[in-house]
């Protein structure tokens, strides 16, 4: 039997700006990584994503980003590995505020933005990372980027990982993201996206945009929830997985 | 034998800007109020309270504020029952970020500036602050102003509570603090602010601004760090405290 | 022949946050009240604003609020007169860098959300808001709604001024607008606000929610341009003043 | 007869933070750089130190820099050529709303910080800042530090410039400063220090940390306030270039 986890980014409103379709793709997933009010969300935000999951037996993890609201954590910013490792730890304990309020345990930590792709190959700001999750819960699953350095050094240090895959995305031949700019980024035609999906979670197996096989692990998918065509597509996918004998299940 | 705890608001810099002088103050107190990056305070100011806290055995509580680092909190904002509620519990989860991650218990909820003013009188406000705490931990104290609504709020609640009173501030007859525009609201004889003090501890009593016997409890005395002259005077009181038989330990 | 400009407040979009239809409203209305980066816009949002505005032949004034983002500026926060004055000046000056790069010249102040309703009555908030624009630039016109002393106040300052009005919106017996909580706060039927348009504008008269005939001044008519419903109103509005006779241009 | 314009970085207090001695060192230098509100200032601050400016007959010019309160504007943000230009036209505009209201002209824009820095070398940040100084006043002059590629493009683009030269700072062989945390970067002996500048200023000549002669223009030179030693050198820096036959007035 296979197992993955679904995935999706919420809590992304800020005060009186919406951002994300949070209350219709709970429907769908397994997972929330919540914003933890500095690159996005605030803490009615974080209340409401909090309760939401409650209510859908869905598990809340943290998405900390960089101090930069006006560019939502997108931009990269030279912090001091002090710096990211109490910036994180500040978001992680906030939103777990929230989480214990409603007697639930957090789950993980996924970092967002420019500070999560900086964890493909940063030793430094992964290293510090899992230095403010190890100090401040030893429990807490480290999400990472297939092929990140992150889950290298989480592993490293005892934490537990899950390995994040993407459905909509090509991978380099070091299992990078394609960069948006490129074409060929994303991956359009959503036959080809869920049947890579399911290679990736049953064979650990992903072509990649210059045609080389490469290995990945993929523990956790992570969708969207914008729209109406997003929503679909998860559906089709949880079909899918349905029909594949893929659980999708909670880490 | 007469007992008070001896506290102080800490941890009041933020980024390149240094406010007050936590390296001294911390010597002489038993407890800290830190910021907790709101109205003051930021993820490095935070671990640096923390960490110097453990190192000298003072307890640390959190200093919520409203979300006005330019006004430091100080400004009147009118927010929902459920913003106050929420950006407390934020704050409140933020700082125990810190303090799990050095192995200490946090203490207790301490409402500052504005915030703080408005929990004399404010029932909502009060019984937001209540109802964060409550939901998140039960076991912490609440600070409040000897006299406040807040303190009522907290007990009816089931919450433990402290007292806190002022060595140098005037109380009016309903023992609010005398603004501190008014003349008077500052006693600036040491000798009979010390002597104040230590009528509050061991007989349980004060004389207002308009000369009336008031009855008044004060299990926390509120000192203050910034520069020598206060440094000096908390060490007065410290000695007079011991000569006159008040036990000076945290709550 | 009557005369009208017709307002719509624009820009408060924020960073990846989408708020309003700038596009889309910015084709029916003659001014547009552009946000300045405190309760909402950006340096980005405000260049694209100006830069339609210029497109559009549309005039450009200044819509400045409280330093809440959280808020959106619709929250009360009890600021001492200089610093709404200064608050006010940084704001007008920080759109004035756009406006003159585009070789226009800003229009008019309209201050928004808690600072505009408290200009209703708050003499301090109005004469500082005055006082800001007087020593930053005379010619700006004051947007004031109608019979908030912001209006008298600027006048007495020998400020040029523009009356506002609002097509869907009811008014109390003293020119105050209905709060929002109450019920008929909102005028719904559509036929009924634009027959209360033209009459303020032609008779200057409106019928209070209390029954009242009240005189008003309608010198500029604010609209919205959130969604294809708020679209369509204004263009019957525009339709049904070319019949009336009430010519539509900006002030 | 020689000439140089004395600057000094002001205006970086933030509501209840003091920074630096404005109050003093405005005595003694002819140009104010000040701080625009978004590493540093705020409203209050700067009408604050355009008032002392036009009291002191010393000139102002805008230090913007980046979106980073909590870094002071130190660390490297990562923007798009729009977000650089449009983020300096915002604060440009907000300072000269206090400059203008004084009945002054605003004299000059100084990058400040990390941004600073990357003029040296980063001809995208470079000509954003020059794009937005030229399509708001063209007048304005750039001030640049000594070697500087926006000084190249400020000419250019047909600008006024100024090149800035540092007192107590040690030159790498491409006029760059020796970073703040290499040996030497610091000239601590004064004489020396005093010494270099006059030759900077009559010569056109440094020395590097290598032992290499360097050609170096000196129409600015940046000073000091924080602390008493640093105003006894200005003092010091002002009687030597005295006594040199240099003239100390702003550009």
């Amino acid at each position: 039997m296979y197992c993955v986890d679904l995935n999706s980014d919420m809590g992304e409103s800020f005060g009186a700006y919406k951002l994300g379709g949070d209350e219709e793709i709970i429907k769908y997933v397994t997972t929330a990584n919540a914003a933890c009010g500095w690159h996005a969300g605030d803490p009615m935000v974080m209340d409401k994503v909090v309760k939401m999951a409650k209510e859908r037996n869905v598990v809340v993890g943290a998405h900390p980003g960089y101090p930069d609201l006006m560019g939502f954590g997108r931009r990269k910013m030279v912090l001091s590995f002090d710096e990211v490792k109490n910036y994180v730890k500040y978001q992680i304990g906030a939103l777990h505020a929230f989480t214990q309020s409603y007697g639930m345990k957090l789950n993980h930590v996924a970092p967002h933005g420019a500070m999560g792709n900086q964890c493909q190959y940063d030793e430094g700001i992964s290293t510090a990372i899992v230095e403010a999750v190890t100090e401040f819960d030893k429990d807490l699953i480290i999400y990472y980027c297939a092929g990140a350095v992150l889950g290298d050094i989480a592993k490293a240090a005892g934490l537990r990982t899950a390995s994040e895959i993407f459905a909509d995305r090509a991978y380099m031949d070091d299992l990078s993201l394609v960069p948006r700019k490129m074409e060929g980024s994303v991956i359009t035609n959503e036959d080809v996206a869920i049947a890579r999906c399911v290679r990736m979670i049953k064979e650990g197996k992903v072509t990649s945009i210059n045609g080389k096989e490469l290995d990945i692990k993929g523990d956790t998918l992570c969708v969207h929830g914008d729209g109406p065509k997003a929503l679909a597509f998860v559906q089709r996918i949880r079909e899918t997985f349905a029909k594949e004998g893929i659980e999708i299940k909670h880490l």
